[in-house]
């Protein structure tokens, strides 16, 4: 056991970023940028890469019932619970490169850096990569990590339709028979992992601006998700006199401006989101029978998003331009603190490269959120350009991520290597 | 020759009643109204039943470029111009069973009289099926009406594409093969008529409130189309503070907001109706980057369409919630006044009936507005109840109904008999 290598400096930059570049061709959009919605093709095909990438390695690949994958690297005791390292695939319907990608790209290029320097360690790592972190074509997100964590049920998660009417269950039934067909092994039982560690570009301004490449994730905010309906009365557009109109666009329109005062009493930390808009019948020339539309709010504090939500709710039951409308609570993730002596290993290994590093609370949902309520988890996150996510503009400096998997490799040397750790749910 | 044999008394109540039945049958949805998106399987299959019972007839029956369908009753003089009646049977996407296929029922009814009374007239007359007079797979409507007088050139009306992108070219293809195979004529060059005459439900709620069964309509009001485009930035929804936003959701939202404002100040006889809404690249948890959206507009004085149409474009120019928009007029059609003559010859027929029946200027759209000024013009309304249309719910009275075919039929039988018309193009 080489107790004093690096396995840090053994990551190989090069082939770090050109794992990210191979990665960025699976689903590209042109000039930039990623589709790579949940257990479509090309998500698929992202997964099949990473196999064939974990199994070069001498890696044991894995999958389970929701299409989560694992690259399993063995550790002196196979019976010790695993350090498990990742993100997703899965991108928006136009999306960036890093988003996800970044987080499993990462988790492979230090289990590269293991093979190389052939660091002896008893615990087992593994590299997962999520099924539908992005909830872009089947909400709510977080499917595969959400089911692992124990925080919501397949049935519910199966049911799920996209836009098209397929289900969540049709689309996965593909996923898992190319997995069993290019021979990874089906896990029936979940491993409760030692610790997970995700790498994440912040999406958010404030690493940028500090000039920091990489810093701990000390919590997330929580994500309540609505999709409301307002229902009117389809009627002739050229003939309906303004005062006998039910306009279900028009009583959205009320509604949303309510909302938007409720969410503006609560300060500017509140994130509140309308992304998705419908009408029916959509014809010009027709008022519209229904408005349909989603809303994504967040904030650090539950206080504040139970008051918000109370007030959501007390608003959707009043009458809008004559429209009656209803509000469905589609997701709720409360607020998560991550765990403390795991924040402490990473903002240590973070300031081994950047002292000045700051701690953040992510803004973002991400799959740690639930593995924190499974095992020790934490985040780091490296800058990302102005901010700019869920979009192909979206952007990393090779040099910044670099520095963030080292940091990321220097935390993994530090908990495969330590034994009888207090936070080891086996001991 | 019966000089006083009445067209009107020979109207079979209960075959034409037979025979909106039928029509109802094609496209039906559950458990009331339609779907005959114009020149989908439907509105083809509607096409062709029109054809076979006009050619049961004895009628010869023709189409033309645009898949208009023409039932032709030859005159003594076939070298007359034909006395045209009749509407559409394309629907709404979730439209009613009358708007449209009453009046080319109606039309078939007339027919069906003559052939019984063999009433001799010199005047051929046609029943005619307008393409496309919805606009709602196609944009704008009355693609059909349009181009046969004249209003619109084939090949800005070719190019437009429904919202799986087929091109109208494409699917009218399919629509003049069928016709051409069940044995239609083509006809090459335009004929134009003697008059037009539209039989339609009022699709407001006067004619029910007066208790009129029918009325004639002097004149439509003007109609413009827009499409509006708002442009901001997508970005992800937890991590991007208010003040960062340009989310065109939101810009929407306050371009929308003023354009109403705009259309307040000139009183409520503007019809002002968004009735199509998307964002792209919808997602709950994106901030939209793209908001598009329609607008019909409505009014009887081209003066106040003309001064909304510059305050919308002086708004469009403004920035909105940090985003761009643009606006884009894709129809406009001037408010028309009908022939006084045929006015008057249609009064006379309705008050045969209903002495006190209104006139009416027509707050809803048709074929007729284009045909006005190709020859001379002239509506009848009849009530539909709670001014429902362009919805399943869509209601007419068979005995209103009735009321009005035998007032069409006696304007008819009046212009069918009556030489040296001084309205005659052809004198």
């Amino acid at each position: 056991m080489k107790a004093n290598s690096s396995l840090a400096s053994a990551v190989d930059g090069e082939r770090f970023w050109a794992d990210i570049e191979a990665q960025s061709q699976i689903g590209a959009l042109s000039p930039r940028g990623l589709r790579r919605l949940a257990l479509d093709d090309q998500d698929n095909r992202a997964r099949l890469w990473l196999m064939d990438q974990g199994k070069a390695l001498g890696c044991s690949a894995h999958y389970d019932a929701m299409g989560n994958v694992f690259l399993r690297r063995e550790g002196q005791d196979p019976s010790l619970a695993p350090l498990l390292i990742g993100s997703h695939l899965d991108s928006q319907p136009s999306g960036g490169a890093y988003d996800g990608t970044l987080g499993v790209v990462a988790g492979l290029a230090v289990l590269r850096a293991l093979a190389k320097q052939q660091i002896a360690h008893e615990r087992p790592i593994e590299v997962v990569s999520w099924t539908n972190e992005e909830g872009a074509r089947f909400a709510p997100g977080a499917s595969g990590s959400s089911w692992f964590a124990g925080r919501r049920d397949a049935e519910t998660i199966l049911a799920a339709r996209d836009d098209d009417g397929v289900t969540f269950q049709e689309a996965l039934a593909d996923c898992l028979g190319l997995l069993e067909a290019q021979g990874a092994q089906f896990r029936d039982t979940p491993v409760i992992p030692h610790a997970f560690l995700e790498l994440h570009i912040e999406q958010g301004p404030v690493l940028e601006n500090q000039g920091a490449p990489v810093c701990v994730v000390t919590g997330i905010q929580g994500v309540n998700w609505y999709e409301v309906e307002v229902n009117g009365q389809a009627n002739h557009a050229g003939t309906t006199p303004e005062a006998s109109r039910r306009d279900a666009f028009m009583g959205a329109l009320a509604l949303v401006g309510a909302l938007k005062e409720a969410v503006a009493a609560k300060g500017d930390q509140v994130r509140f989101t309308i992304g998705k808009f419908t009408l029916s019948p959509s014809s010009v020339n027709t008022i519209p029978q229904q408005a349909r539309f989603t809303i994504d709010l967040r904030h650090p504090d539950p206080a504040v998003l139970d008051a918000l939500d109370a007030a959501f709710r007390r608003l959707a039951e009043q009458e809008w331009s004559g429209c009656t409308a209803q509000l469905e609570a589609t997701s709720r993730v409360a607020p998560v603190a991550f765990d403390d002596h795991l924040v402490a290993i990473l903002d240590a290994s973070v300031k081994a490269f950047f002292p000045q590093a700051p701690r953040l609370v992510s803004g973002a949902f991400h799959d740690a959120i639930h593995l924190a309520h499974l095992c020790p988890t934490a985040m780091l996150f490296t800058p990302c350009r102005a901010g700019i996510s869920h979009h192909p503009d979206e952007h990393i400096e090779r040099d910044d991520a670099e520095v963030a998997v080292r940091a990321l490799a220097h935390a993994v040397e530090k908990l495969l290597t330590t034994r009888n750790d207090s936070h080891d749910p086996d001991h």
